[in-house]
């Protein structure tokens, strides 16, 4: 095993595939945030879907005890145990898992949920009648037809919000994604969702309160719409979560560039086809998963863009295709850059499509730090 | 919680998303193919990389020793663990991999590798030099220029042969892989994949041999081609994997049908969009997958094929779009079925593409036998 100089963190003896995590580039990516949100007036909660890690959540995190967003009761249960206090679990709620809410809140967190209809209230109350714990909820909008939640517009929004104050739950306020911001391109666009996002949130807390319902909460977010917002008025808090990592994805929108991007997936060089300028790599769909967000970008980047071990990109290759263990890299089509051969053994790191996606086909991650030869690991869960 | 009759394994009490195992399913897909491959007068040597369980690779092999393929050194490790003691690494070797390689050697495992070049070949008789153990190696080759190997007809193949016994390694034999199959419909196809693939193997077989080289083992497979093979002359051993499950990319390719697919992700509705005919699940990408495999196929079943609790299909009921968490269920485009409500709180079940790449996003298989109302619990690892 090579022992790289202390000022370089050494990868060599890492197996391949893994995960690895630049954390100045995170550290940079969540200051990054933090700042334009703090000029902006307005707290973040962090949504820690994408790291799904301890060490990660309390870089990102204002403090340990949170606040936070999750999208499963696992990492909620998880982040408990560790000590945060403040989550949002952020997914539509069904009945069967209101036991295991009531169970995390018996422990003394606040942890809010989330609905966008009748059915859901009821069997809510339902629980806060049996448990005599006034579970908290926001009610889900729809600012841009992406997935679920009310339109601004319908009036079983101030329904709903009855339901729940009349059957002892706590209405806490209206929560949206602007989950189409994902398809913007250009600044201008981005500005747009992220006003529409806002707008259609404030609307329904206004809503709400003319009908003599209480909305202190007002949630919005999505990675593009957090860094693309110029006002945030009437909004009390953002969530966004792949921020702290960057991808392809947000590249290709125009959120960061690819040197911003702190995740990538270790690999080792294991063969060649001359004829066909395929290389082959250790890590196929199963290390950087089967996401292919970049394929309806102005640039497709395949499965991942390859870069040397120290994490400079190499000119237009890319992970062209996929077996469940097999990598190939292959030229972008079109390309003009010359071909590379990389000999066999050799290191080199794969920048994802899609942060959450990769990072979960992983248990863990090896941390480099700049001006730093160790390499820490950091673990990762999974599970529901 | 809901108790069904004994004789109907009751899901009601698992926490969903979560996988499901048909364990009837399952044995009868792996007495098809033994039934055939006796017929045939060839050994089977069941690929793990699809099952991750000692569990299901107890049931598919033909004793508790094996023989066996893996995917990865984590899954070599794990099954010597459990006992077995043939097992084919089935992916071209990286150098840095033949520590691991030689230390499982040392616990006793037959555990054969594979490679394709001269680079590797050199790596491995220096480790076989260093080590004094004489690793068993089978040469590659390309059958259909799916991915990796040697073509029949490349005088590399000998002088790769020439090198692993000169450098005291032991050459075992030839393997492909006619991963070409995947995108064959129709039997006849099928059939000439199965007949290209036996040819190029054999003919490699006797090039070897014909240079005085040994060449005792000659093993191809896939899934598809395992099943239509007609002739298996000349071949000792076949591969294969997915069969374990099947899914719905091999009843797309015509290898199986849907009511033989063994695996499924467990989901709870959790809401509706009336004004476009969605239904929302608790299964998204994460507990399905990224995997769009019938996006090619004259089928497109989205991200699953939903059925009801018991494992029957919906008519043109598919999950058409998902994000981490949620899955939308949609009508298939096109479709003339009548729209369908399933109330929240329901339980689904969706048939995955691919059972390799849904399977990997579990920890556990919930496993249901027929005239049993127990469910039993099978632990999966993952990992590298």
């Amino acid at each position: 095993m090579s022992h790289a100089p202390a000022t370089k963190p050494s990868l060599a003896g890492i197996e391949t595939p893994g995960l690895v995590l630049d954390e100045g580039r995170m550290l940079n990516n969540i200051a990054r945030l933090r700042t334009r949100l703090t000029q902006l007036g307005v707290r973040l909660r962090p949504h820690l879907k994408t790291a799904k890690s301890i060490e990660v959540a309390r870089a990102v995190m204002e403090g340990p005890a949170g606040p936070a967003a999750v999208s499963t009761l696992r990492e909620a249960e998880v982040f408990t145990e560790a000590g945060v206090r403040d989550i949002l679990y952020a997914v539509g709620i069904a009945p069967q898992k209101l036991d295991r809410v009531a169970a995390l809140r018996r422990r003394g967190v606040d942890l809010c949920i989330v609905l966008d209809c009748l059915e859901q209230a009821t069997a809510v109350t339902a629980a806060a009648r049996t448990t005599g714990d006034r579970i908290p909820v926001l009610i889900e909008i729809d600012c841009d037809g992406h997935r679920a939640g009310i339109r601004a517009s319908d009036p079983l929004l101030v329904e709903i919000g009855r339901t729940l104050r009349a059957g002892g739950a706590e209405l806490r306020g209206v929560m949206t994604h602007a989950g189409e911001s994902y398809s913007c391109r250009g600044a201008a666009a981005l500005e747009a969702a992220a006003e529409g996002e806002r707008a259609a949130a404030v609307a329904c807390a206004e809503t709400l309160r003319s009908a003599g319902l209480p909305c202190p909460v007002v949630s919005v977010g999505s990675t593009p719409t957090a860094h693309f917002a110029r006002r945030l008025d009437g909004v009390t808090e953002v969530r966004a979560g792949v921020f702290v990592m960057f991808d392809l994805v947000m590249a290709g929108i125009g959120v960061c560039t690819t040197d911003d991007i702190a995740l990538s997936v270790l690999a080792t060089v294991t063969g060649h086809r001359a004829d066909r300028g395929w290389t082959f790599i250790d890590a196929g769909w199963m290390a950087l998963s089967r996401d292919r967000g970049t394929a309806r970008q102005e640039i497709d980047q395949g499965y991942g863009l390859v870069c040397d071990v120290d994490g400079r990109p190499y000119p237009d290759l890319i992970v062209g295709e996929t077996n469940q263990e097999h990598g190939i890299i292959t030229r972008r089509p079109g390309s003009a850059a010359p071909q590379m051969t990389l000999p066999i053994g050799t290191q080199a790191r794969i920048l994802p499509n899609h942060a959450c996606a990769t990072g979960a086909q992983h248990d863990r991650y090896h941390v480099v730090t700049a001006g730093s030869g160790a390499v820490k690991e950091w673990e990762r869960f999974r599970g529901w």
